[in-house]
């Protein structure tokens, strides 16, 4: 790559290797606190709502009536909280594949956390791609908060995941997904287009 | 600031001081030929076009019939060769007070200095505030596409330019101004929408 975003750093406030990545909490200067995954940042406290709102927001003003949602990833909870604030939402799932991030965030992005501990929401330790398989036409939309299609994230990217999803939709359900941007990732968001038109009858991008 | 973007550099094409600044012009590994004043990117071949579209789509769609646009800055031709896009654009001027900074970006921009030689155009080497204070309710459109408010931009983010603006526009004309960027420039912003707001009625932002 020939571009970098580089934040200023005034403290590192948390650094550890979890079972599946290795994980960081820094204190920036203009950004607030921020989560890094094996050394991308993920979310700071600064910009992180207008990721939560967008990815949260998009599907479920697109439904008519959203009342059961699954969150695959999302382990800090922004998009959780940003969920749960869609009145019609009755239930929602998320499945986070290590149960670190979802501590560690907790500890240090209380602000986001407050997603997980909303009483609607079903927190789940695990990997998506399994419990997909594992749930049939149950959910009205399902949101892919992941990381990078590098490490722990990459089946997440796959058309196989695209195709458990199509299943674990109810009739007329939504699917959103972050997909890297389209200024730097061109090829990869084309992919994940291509997976996704493969398996589902409308597409926005 | 604790951000910073930084851009690889595969060669110095150009470098110079000219009357009001210095000019460099850089080749990238991404993002194609990029113009540099006083040390700022001002635009990069390969993402102009999302900013010369929007300042220059956003005041021409927005008006019922422009005709006679002006062009404040805008030396590279970017914005010029958008605003020309428009099929009811008779005429369009363009003030820019650096001479330098037209023909570096004529030998180096060739994309962007197209919009320079549309035979509808006229070019005037000048103060932008001076050009300004001689024309009154001549243009329908003012697209302000300066460089940020330090160096010889710094008067166009003044209320007195604003008024000027207001003042040389036809009735029921649309300004359009560059005015940093909300994430990290937020007091600039701030201020420059106040003295927008105590001049013109209807502000969009």
């Amino acid at each position: 790559m020939g571009v970098s975003l580089s934040l200023q750093v005034e403290e590192v406030l948390h650094t550890e290797k979890s079972e599946y990545q290795t994980i960081h909490v820094l204190r920036t200067k203009e950004f607030g606190t921020a989560l890094i995954l094996d050394g991308i940042i993920q979310c700071t406290e600064f910009d992180e709502f207008s990721y939560s709102e967008m990815i949260a927001f998009l599907p479920l003003c697109s439904h008519p009536n959203p009342k059961k949602v699954l969150i695959v990833g999302g382990g800090d909870g922004g998009v959780a909280r940003e969920v749960l604030k869609h009145p019609s939402v009755e239930s929602a799932y998320l499945v986070e594949i290590d149960n670190r991030v979802i501590e560690v965030s907790k500890k240090y992005l209380p602000g986001m956390a407050v997603g997980l501990s909303d009483p609607r929401l079903t927190v789940h330790v695990g990997d998506g791609f399994r419990f997909m398989s594992e749930h049939q036409q149950e959910f009205d939309v399902i949101i892919t908060d992941s990381s990078d299609p590098v490490g722990p994230a990459e089946s997440l990217f796959q058309a196989s995941y695209f195709e458990l999803m199509s299943r674990a939709l109810r009739p007329g359900g939504i699917v959103c997904s972050q997909a890297g941007t389209l200024w730097y990732s061109l090829d990869c968001v084309g992919n994940t287009l291509q997976h996704c038109a493969s398996v589902f009858p409308r597409l926005h991008c």
